[in-house]
């Protein structure tokens, strides 16, 4: 996913523009921020964001310097995002690298959030539309309430399907759908079309988060830049997890050992837990619901004009849909 | 402090209403952060931003529909800041009620406060004015790096009279500043008229932080709501005590103590340190550049049309000047 560029060569000029103007943004006087912040960016990540935003822009009137006062904010929302999510799951490892929590500490790590996502509202109220600000303030607050609901599901294992789907549409789809959304409104594309861009937004958002979910069961730390089994190891109880507990004869060894893992606080060996969820039908049945998504994001594209744009998220959305990394 | 309103009972209705639109803002069907952030509108406050807001907006065509878009909005932001400041700061209580680090926890505590402040965003964006939303974003980015600055100056002996000046006004009075302009702005009052109230908010920020922290010095635990000597447990060194620091005959025990408290982590009487601050000269001439910036706010009133609120203004000045509690 790293070299998702790759992928479309073409628009990788304007991305290392996005990637310049990020590191400009955060830019601040204040060497600690400086510090922190810089050290964030660095750690990389897929930019998928900013990513949709360029190819949505492309179905309006495309002005790069437009696309990047919405692609920057939704990284930098992302990644103060990512900050906070680092302070309640005490990760110590992210993409590879140490976390803000982990390199300084957690109070370090809130306010470098706090700080980041000031300056992506900053960022984006130079656009002078307050639909797209009113879009984006919303999204935020349901991004925020999502943050706080993934504490209340922690080992919690009453949560149903249902429940995972509304977290991972908070934590991950709705940003993405708002990307795309946003994208081509900057760039003053007509109302049907963002708003079918933001179907299509959604749609990926789930698939990427499920794949996600699936890879930190199924992948290798060197494939996933974190060790696998994160996510439990954090009480994080996923997709295929929840669809291999309808087994009634692996559901009370996931029960046991998710208890066993509770306990202890994530501190344990979890390769027992993982080898029950990759020999369960959880992770197919995951994947096929991904691949629901996928066609769903496909389809919403479906009446859209024909353009190279078109053609390159339908590239990505298979991409996303199929990575292993 | 918090009988303000008794002064100015001419808005006490409006004021009621944004109370109860406060209240409906950060309403959730998420039961924690209802509880978490009904908790902290609880435990009250001065609301000195909403009043601020209504009393500005006089100056151009008052609607308590559009004030209250830019009222609630100010005063959440506060808030959210203080859940954050109440993190790094280990701060049990806050206005004589448990703070939410220290009910729930800090992780709770950060989510609380990342919720408030979208939903903060998320009401002012509904008035439809750009140049309001810039003008917000911009204060929010000075306020977090406001808050990052604290730690570096946490004990630190070196930190000048400008440090702290610098400080105070990205924590205290750019908010009160702008809850003067939008005030103005939002009532569509003339450019130069909320430039105006924008100094006159910027100098009653000045003078409101510099007697709150005389106030944590010399008050008694009933009037301030806290125990006195709250901050430099903290290692918040303020300007009575850069002040009286500059008494040679002082400063080696003033060093002393402050050294004491800082290897104890606060977690120490602090009585003899108040008494060496308060036999100082410290406190008059922090008092004193406290009525300076008074001065500096009513005379930015000066060319101000002579009508009700301008008046209430510079009683609310007199008051936030000299108040005990």
């Amino acid at each position: 996913m790293k070299n998702l560029m790759d992928i479309y060569a073409r628009k990788r000029k304007d991305v290392a523009a996005i990637e310049k103007e990020l590191e400009e943004s955060v830019y601040s006087d204040h060497p600690l921020l400086r510090e922190t912040s810089t050290h964030l960016l660095k750690a990389g990540g897929k930019r998928i964001r900013p990513v949709f935003v360029l190819l949505a822009g492309e179905f309006g009137t495309y002005k790069l310097q437009t696309m990047k006062l919405v692609a920057v904010p939704l990284e930098l929302i992302h990644m103060a995002s990512l900050v906070h999510d680092d302070v309640i799951d005490d990760a110590n490892t992210r993409r590879g690298q140490l976390t803000v929590r982990s390199k300084w500490d957690n109070r370090i790590a809130m306010f470098t959030g706090d700080y980041i996502f000031a300056k992506a509202l900053s960022v984006i109220t130079d656009i002078p539309k307050p639909a797209v600000h009113k879009i984006m303030s919303k999204a935020i607050v349901e991004m925020s309430i999502g943050e706080m609901e993934q504490i209340r599901f922690f080992f919690n294992t009453d949560q149903t399907v249902r429940d995972y789907l509304l977290r991972i549409r908070r934590k991950t789809a709705l940003l993405i759908a708002i990307s795309c959304q946003l994208g081509a409104m900057a760039a003053d594309s007509p109302d049907w079309i963002s708003n079918k861009l933001y179907t299509f937004g959604y749609n990926i958002g789930m698939t990427f988060q499920i794949r996600d979910d699936i890879l930190d069961l199924i992948g290798t730390e060197k494939q996933i830049g974190k060790p696998p089994g994160s996510d439990v190891k954090q009480g994080n109880i996923t997709l295929p997890v929840l669809l291999a507990m309808k087994d009634p004869n692996l559901r009370p060894h996931i029960l046991t050992e998710l208890d066993r893992i509770h306990k202890l606080d994530g501190q344990t060996d979890v390769s027992l837990f993982l080898d029950i969820i990759r020999g369960s039908a959880g992770i197919d049945e995951a994947d096929r619901l991904s691949q629901r998504y996928l066609d769903k994001a496909i389809a919403a594209l479906d009446k859209l004009p024909n353009i190279q744009a078109k053609k390159d998220l339908i590239e990505v959305a298979h991409f996303i849909g199929n990575r292993s990394y």
